[in-house]
């Protein structure tokens, strides 16, 4: 279903007049979008890639980094994922109609409170056009509408898949519209998503710290912060050096590049001497860099000295900051300090500290003896995530369909007036 | 405890350091506290009234209106029912530590999801120096250190009761600076109030739906809205006419200044001539002035005209607007443009019409056969009230002291990793 050419406003208008019938749909009818969704997608491979490879050749043109050229690329397989990933969120459970509280007032009157779609869910996102299908799917799952504004260097390969999108839900005789995009409007498509109060209800920023910060200082639409982690391990004085050495090259290297894997390692005083030679040899092996302060690099060799920079850094690479703290009291404060409030994991064999690190760190997500790379919808059994959110209101840590859902009260009376 | 003068910005540092403490105090710590605040209330009772008979003077000479120096004066009475109003907070379950959610992964990692306080909450609001009292406690109460912002007109007032609060937390053994003001600050203390991410966790504004507004548009801290109701009822061609009437005069009589009032009745035209009248002579009886449209003038006598700007209005008087629909599908529409989706509730003996109404109207709280008064904690039987929330994010509807608490995910292995 081609887009017809209006502005943002317009087009949000019409999300929001889709969200309505999209927020009435039946599982079945939703498990049905889907998978036409999927099948569409797939149908549409050659459109796609084809989107996909002028969207390269410009990127490459304009300097994108090699790194970014590759989170871009959709080839034949990787278009076949993003179809079976629509098709197991299409299996999910249905969030919607969940009966979350049922009272019955003295006077017989009835109170059932029940998940419904929030209406319309907007995104603005980056590079990555696995995004848009990700998004529109769970939102689609979720009984909920949604407006999207990708990088402007996939936009051709957004609007392909956002066409295969559109055309399988006119297919199902489903509003179109419940997907819609602002990207042709640049800059002032994302301006008008971030203001668009009574058309938008929530907004979900993914991508760069920097694009999160801005949604969340410039959004008058209530947003879902994601992301963003500078996460810590402590290695405490009791710390078993086996699971210190596993846990933190786990964390480090098994995914450098997302958002739970570790960046700071702070190991207790008095576990140093033991510690500290065994971690380093082990992440150096693996080819992380380690910058560390000025104990850390008399304990090992080739440590890069570290930075007050360091402690504020999401690599995001291999690369990790190593500092030593007097006592559990200093690398709580060093938390509270640098941490992003995603997750912060504890090694350790003391039951008291394991306790004071769980009841005293204030992150989404708060460990004992395992990794932080843990903290992820899959891993939580979400069978899906929208993000890992990073903020206290609605939602914090992983999100699932779940969190893609309002509440209403249904009351229900025979007559009855407050007296 | 005497407030020292710094900036809005060091007094929200000194609340962000006292909710570290405050987050963990036990269920008895804080009983005793809330217990020890209404006692110090109490014993104040005499500062308080001289500092609001000061405000009422100034109030009077700078022209406040009857009815808000009626909700500005706090008398010994007065006094002594915000102190019950604590002691009931301090009588409720401590909403920390509950268990939301638990999980086991299939390595043996422990999931935990448990609710903690937010930390600190702002709150901005108007005239009614009971809010002082009442924020503060149900923040203490969920854990949490509160920065409030009261109107100019309470101020004295305000500084008064917080002298108190604060003077009793400290005689408790905690820190006093978990009750912060930034009245002093003025306008300032309210912008940097907007704008203290990362020093307030949440802001509550309570008051006008200009104020909501305000605090909406501007802050960069997550807000939850608050209160505005046009609240609609739906009298839908089955209506029992019994019901009818005394639902409408209930909705709209029984306390006309809340947000929970009615201010518009819709009438299917089949009911039209059955039910108008009767309405109409009940409503008037009651002392309310009817603003009809045309054909609701034809079948009820003294019917002011309404006209295009009565279907936004939330009078919050004696005063109601009405209007004949031709269907269900014309009330839906009308209520998606004019409402606030605060509460709307239908009249009728159409099992199809209530079925359509509960699932379509896209309010906080919708109801079928009874009052739309009954939209409140205490009636919902959340045995106090932070507000209603008119939004769809974290919170909808009324909410009691459960809606001031995040979650957070304790994670526990054995030295686990991703595989």
């Amino acid at each position: 279903m081609a887009l017809t050419t209006t502005s943002p406003r317009e087009r949000m208008t019409l999300a929001r007049v889709a969200a309505r019938s999209v927020a009435l749909l039946s599982d079945d009818e939703k498990r049905a979008a889907l998978t036409s969704i999927a099948d569409a997608i797939e149908a549409d491979t050659d459109a796609i890639t084809a989107a996909n490879s002028e969207d390269l050749q410009r990127g490459a043109g304009s300097g994108l980094s090699t790194a970014l050229l590759d989170r871009l690329k959709l080839d034949a397989t990787r278009v076949h994922a993003l179809a079976d990933a629509v098709r197991e969120i299409a299996a999910l459970p249905d969030p919607v109609g969940r009966v979350l509280d049922e009272r019955v007032m003295a006077n017989g009157v009835t109170l059932t409170k029940v998940a419904v779609p929030f209406g319309v869910i907007g995104s603005i996102y980056e590079a990555r056009p696995n995004v848009t299908v990700d998004i529109a799917a769970l939102a689609l799952r979720s009984g909920n509408a949604v407006v999207l504004r990708g990088g402007t260097a996939a936009e051709l390969t957004n609007a392909a898949l956002i066409t295969a999108m559109r055309g399988a839900l006119a297919s199902c005789g489903i509003d179109p519209e419940a997907v819609q995009t602002v990207d042709e409007f640049g800059r002032e498509g994302a301006r008008e998503l971030m203001h668009a109060r009574g058309l938008v209800d929530v907004l979900v920023p993914r991508g760069s710290a920097q694009l999160i910060e801005t949604v969340v200082t410039e959004s008058s639409v209530p947003v879902i912060e994601t992301g963003a982690g500078i996460v810590h391990i402590l290695l405490d004085a009791t710390a078993r050096e086996d699971w210190a050495r596993e846990i933190v090259v786990n964390a480090k290297v098994q995914r450098p590049s997302v958002c739970n894997a570790v960046e700071t390692v702070l190991v207790h005083r008095d576990a140093a001497a033991r510690l500290v030679p065994g971690v380093v040899a082990d992440l150096q092996a693996a080819g992380v860099t380690v910058h560390g302060d000025s104990v850390v690099a008399t304990l090992a060799p080739d440590v890069v000295p570290a930075e007050e920079a360091d402690w504020m850094t999401e690599y995001l690479s291999l690369d990790v900051s190593m500092k030593i703290v007097e006592n559990l009291d200093e690398a709580l404060a060093h938390i509270r300090s640098y941490s992003t409030h995603h997750t912060e994991s504890i090694i350790t064999d003391d039951a008291a500290s394991a306790a004071r690190f769980l009841a005293e760190v204030d992150s989404a997500v708060v460990m004992v003896n395992t990794s932080t790379r843990f903290t992820d919808g899959g891993e939580f059994g979400f069978g899906a995530e929208v993000g890992i959110s990073t903020q206290k209101l609605h939602a914090r840590g992983p999100m699932g369909l779940a969190e893609l859902t309002s509440t209403k009260w249904l009351v229900r009376g025979a007559g009855q007036v407050r007296l």
